[in-house]
C-alpha cells in the first residue's frame, strides 16, 4: 500500500467539504496554497462560476481533477425523462471541457425524489430497472465524448431518495451488463461511507479490479449519526478502519487520489483553511 | 395472500410501538380492548412488571406472544462476554416463561457499542464471527429450553451501534451454517424497515422459507428520515410496498402475525388508543 504518512500528493478534496465557506475560486486559491494538488468539483460550484472560468482557473493553479460531481438521479416519470437525459449529457459536456477523468454518477430512487414532480412510485424494482436502461443511453454518449462514467453506489439509508444502487456488487452487475470488459469507460465510485459496512466488501473491490475503480472517496462514519445526510465524519473520527478499506483497493490495483468528500453541518461551519488544514493531517496519519 | 382488510386476527403490536405511552399492564388491558389478539413484549417491560406477572396478566387477557424482544448484542470483549451470555440465557428462559414462539435476537455492532465497557475496536469482521460463535453458544441452550431464535438483520445504517448482520443473506447464512436443517429453531425475524431496500430481497424470502422465517416485523420508510433510530413511519406513511413484501413471505410459507413495531418520537407523543386504532386501520388497508 501507497506510504501517505509524509506527504498528501494523492489527496483530492471534493468540494462538497467546503460547500459552505466559498465558491470555487476561494476554494482553489485555498488548495493550491495547501499543496493540494487535486479536487473534484460538484455543478453547482461550476455552474455559479462559469464552465470556463472554471475550467481556466482550475488550469491556471495547476489542479488536478479526481473526477466531477455529479450526474446522475436517472429515475423519472415520462414527463420527466427527457429532461433528465439531457441533463446528463450536459454533465458529461462540462466533465469534458474541465478534463476530468470520470464523471460520478448517483442513480436516484424513487422518482418523485430522483426528479421532483414525477409521479409518486413505491417500486424500487422498477427504479433499478429504469437506472440499467439510463445509464445504457448515457454511455453511448459518454463514450463518444470519451468520458468514463462512474457509478457509485449509496449507503441503502439513501435508497428511496438519492440513489437505488446500494452494493458495490449491483453496481458491478451493471457495468458487467453494459460494458462486459470496462473498454466503455463504465466503472465505478467507491466512497467508504456508503459501503463500509458490506459484508461482500472485499470480495467485491476484488472484483471490481483496477479498471473499473475510477474514484475512491473517504470520509467516517460517526456513532451516533445525527442526520443522514449532513453528519459525515472526518477521517479517523469515526469508526470505519480506513486504511483496511485503501488496502483493499491498492490490492485491486487502484493507484488514484483518496478524495475526502464530508457532507457536515460540523465542518462547514469552520473556516476553510482549518478543514484543508485537518484533512491533509488525517490523510497522512487515517487514510 | 391473506386478506387483511375485513379483521385484525392476524395483527401483533409489538410493546415498542406503546412504550411511552404505559406500562405493559396498560398496553395489555388497552390491546385486550381493542379486539389485538397478539403483542410482542421487550424485556424492560416485562422486567417492570415482573416476569411472573407479566405471563399471568398476558394470559389472563387472552392475548397470544409474536415473539420476545430481544436478546443478543452480542458483541464483546473478553471481560464483558461472559456477562453478555448470562444476559441473553436469561432472555432464553424469559421467553419460555412467557410462553413466547420465538426469542428475537439482535445481533450487536462493534463491541465498544454492543456492550458498553467493552475496549473500542473497528474490526466489523471481527464483530461478525464473534455473532457466529455466540449464536452457536446460545442455540445449545436455547434447544435445550426449546426456545426458538429469531436473528433480525438490521439496516446497514444500524450496523455500527446495533447489529452488524445487515441482509436477510447474511442472517440466512448463520442459519445453515449453525442448524442445516432448521430442526434446531434458528430462523429469522424479516422487519420491513431493515430489509426494504436489499435488492437480494425476494430472492432471500424464497430462499429462508417457512420453517426459517419465524417473525415479520412492519412499519413504513419515511422521506426524509429525520432520526435513525426513532423517525419509523405508520404503514402507509412511507415509500414502502408493504403488500409487495408481505405476498412474499407469504408465497414463501408464513402465516404468523404482521408485528407493528414502530419507533417514533412523534407516535410515542400520541395517546395509546389512537395509535392501536391507527394500526388496527393500517393494517387492514396498508399491510
Amino acid at each position: 500500500m501507497r506510504d501517505f504518512s509524509a506527504e498528501h500528493r494523492w489527496l483530492s478534496i471534493n468540494t462538497i467539504t467546503l460547500d459552505r465557506q466559498g465558491d470555487l475560486a476561494a476554494i482553489i486559491e485555498a488548495c493550491a496554497r495547501h499543496g493540494v494538488t487535486a479536487v473534484c468539483p460538484w455543478r453547482h460550484k461550476v455552474a455559479e462560476m462559469g464552465l470556463d472560468r472554471s475550467a481556466k482557473a482550475l488550469r491556471d493553479a495547476g489542479l488536478a481533477l479526481s473526477g466531477y460531481c455529479r450526474g446522475g438521479m436517472m429515475v423519472a416519470d415520462a414527463a420527466h425523462r427527457q429532461a433528465a437525459r439531457d441533463d446528463n449529457r450536459r454533465a458529461v459536456e462540462e466533465a469534458a471541457v474541465l478534463g476530468a477523468p470520470c464523471l460520478v454518477l448517483v442513480a436516484g430512487g424513487l422518482p418523485q425524489f430522483s426528479r421532483p414532480g414525477s409521479a409518486p412510485g413505491k417500486d424500487i424494482a422498477a427504479a433499478r430497472a429504469m437506472v440499467a436502461e439510463e445509464i445504457a443511453y448515457l454511455l453511448e454518449f459518454a463514450e463518444t465524448a470519451k468520458m468514463p462514467l462512474a457509478l457509485e453506489p449509496l449507503h441503502p439509508m439513501m435508497a428511496a431518495d438519492r440513489g437505488c444502487i446500494n452494493t458495490l456488487g449491483q453496481a458491478l452487475d451493471l457495468c458487467e451488463a453494459l460494458d462486459p470488459d470496462g473498454s466503455r469507460g463504465l466503472g465505478v465510485a467507491v466512497d467508504i461511507y456508503h459501503v463500509w459496512w458490506d459484508p461482500a466488501l472485499a470480495a467485491q473491490i476484488a472484483r471490481a479490479g483496477a479498471r473499473r475503480l475510477q474514484a475512491f472517496h473517504v470520509c467516517d462514519w460517526l456513532v451516533p449519526t445525527r442526520h443522514l445526510l449532513n453528519d459525515r465524519g472526518m477521517m479517523g473520527d469515526g469508526i470505519v478502519d480506513i486504511p483496511a478499506v485503501r488496502a483493499l483497493v491498492e490490492a485491486a490495483g487502484y493507484r488514484g487520489y483518496a478524495e475526502v468528500e464530508i457532507f457536515s453541518e460540523q465542518w462547514w461551519r469552520l473556516p476553510m483553511d482549518e478543514v484543508i488544514a485537518t484533512c491533509i493531517e488525517r490523510h497522512k496519519r487515517a487514510v
